[in-house]
């Protein structure tokens, strides 16, 4: 059962794909080698570029990333892609025709396919998935390309810690009503109006500018909206381009520093937070909680009191 | 500027509906007052049942929330309603339609309404959801019913702290899957048809009935599906009876306990870790992150060792 974490490194350093997926497997399953494989990877990172890809349901977001893998690869970037799904533990993973497309995509070779999908809590599938692109970045992808199924809490984390976020919708009544509403307009650096072919693209093209407009520029940027029809392979080079366009920005600008920064203090955050809360509720605090909910379920106390008391004695423990 | 609170809590207890109103503002502006209040009130909540609706956009809430609630008032039942809407900061809050539609509802004797939506993060809504749900508990209402707007991380968070929630989908294609996708089908103790006279409508109760038997009771309990016209108040007395039916079996089978147990247990945790988070992250601690993230960024160190250091220094400070 003992792995050989030196001779996993070291085949991960060489290229070997076996060994960046295990690597992948260890870090997303939490294995007690995570901390160490992460530490030991860290300094490799900081070259690929972060490109999200989100939208609602039926936008055809797998279609458009296997067309944007290919422009890359046509141009010789190596490219990594993360498959994000929250889906629901009674569903049990990705619907079967997008893994079917994912692993077309990652038969080509120097292109690397993870799914990700969660049972259960949806809590910490965003950092997960921020970890999976450090290590496919340490791996020496050129691009890392996120996409996330659906829209909610998850998908607003993952676009946050990419450096390009494209917004997917299509022509069709509501749509781009329902991402606003769902605040992915917020978060579009480019938004694509895919299967443009259909009636009322052009009609949603305008509404989306307009909305786009009352918004007005974010940071000096105004996100462009570009036609596609991914399942043609049409207006995909435009695509690239226009995320071309927009990484040139950040680097000039410095928000990409900045963006990388934010990322960084996100992390650390995050880690000293989960290291404090996995110390505090241990087993006797844990006791303790359930005496004083019994408390607050007699009417004797409220909650209020009872986190208060909670902390009185986390204190006297920690001194 | 000064409140007089214990004149405030004094109208409060008379049912003086400018008081519940007052008090709602001020724990949802998290007012200094606001944990003095709560906890005056606490002792005064746990007589209400607490119901959930939620689903996708389109699906007709707001008008089932209405039609509900003429339901509850013809028993004579004083009714709280919340409307949550973790609306972007682009759109500004709910829609005007649903707005006025809640506001209609609100002018019946007997019946108190609450819009709350977010700007920008949304984090804490479920929580404020909560706990202005605990002041309607606490003011007498017999039903407090909570509807959410769109499908999220705090659609679920809502949904687990009340008694019995209801899913709303409607007959178009793919809504059964999309709720289904985005765990709605899970957290449903009952499942409503709504716009049941549309094409379709049998197709989808079929399917419906199909998922709910592929994943089985849970506790004890099947999920029904019940259709209802909103808009034509049909099959609002089925729904009303369902939920009653629900209330029996949690009460009969002490799952309602449990799960105000639960809710309870969760209120206290949260406060708990809000207090450290307050604590942790001080302009000193902050000072010192700002220093290690320019370390992380220079490659010097990786952000799990930083997070160490942090975690030392933060240790160091508390004995």
């Amino acid at each position: 059962m003992g792995i050989d974490l030196k001779e996993l490194l070291e085949r991960f350093g060489r290229g070997d794909r076996s060994a960046l997926s295990r690597v992948i497997t260890l870090v997303e399953n939490r294995s007690s080698l995570a901390p160490e494989i992460l530490d030991a990877l860290y300094t490799k990172t900081g070259r690929a570029y972060r490109i999200g890809i989100t939208g609602p349901p039926g936008a055809g977001k797998s279609t458009l990333v296997s067309g944007l893998v290919q422009v890359l690869r046509s141009k010789n970037k190596l490219v990594g892609v993360i498959a994000v799904d929250p889906t629901s533990p009674f569903t049990g993973g990705a619907l079967l025709g997008d893994r079917i497309r994912m692993q077309e995509i990652g038969l080509n070779e120097g292109v690397f396919v993870r799914s990700m999908a969660t049972r259960g809590s949806l809590g910490g599938l965003a950092e997960a998935a921020t970890d999976v692109a450090d290590i496919m970045d340490a791996f020496g992808k050129d691009f890392v390309v996120t996409e996330t199924v659906g829209v909610g809490q998850c998908e607003l984390d993952v676009a946050e810690a990419c450096y390009t976020t494209v917004v997917v919708i299509v022509p069709e009544s509501g749509d781009s009503i329902q991402a606003m509403k769902a605040g992915l307009m917020e978060i579009a650096d480019i938004i694509v109006i895919n299967k443009s072919d259909r009636e009322g693209a052009d009609n949603i093209a305008r509404q989306t500018r307009a909305m786009l407009e009352l918004r007005g520029e974010r940071n000096g940027w105004m996100p462009p909206v570009i036609p596609t029809i991914a399942s043609q392979s049409k207006g995909l080079d435009d695509l690239y381009e226009m995320i071309d366009k927009h990484r040139q920005f950040l680097e000039a600008s410095g928000l990409l520093a900045k963006h990388r920064r934010t990322n960084i203090e996100r992390t650390i955050r995050a880690l000293v937070e989960s290291e404090i809360y996995r110390t505090i509720w241990n087993e006797s605090t844990m006791h303790h909680l359930e005496k004083l909910v019994d408390e607050v379920m007699a009417g004797r106390i409220s909650p209020r009191r009872a986190s208060r008391q909670l902390l009185e004695r986390l204190q006297e423990d920690g001194e």
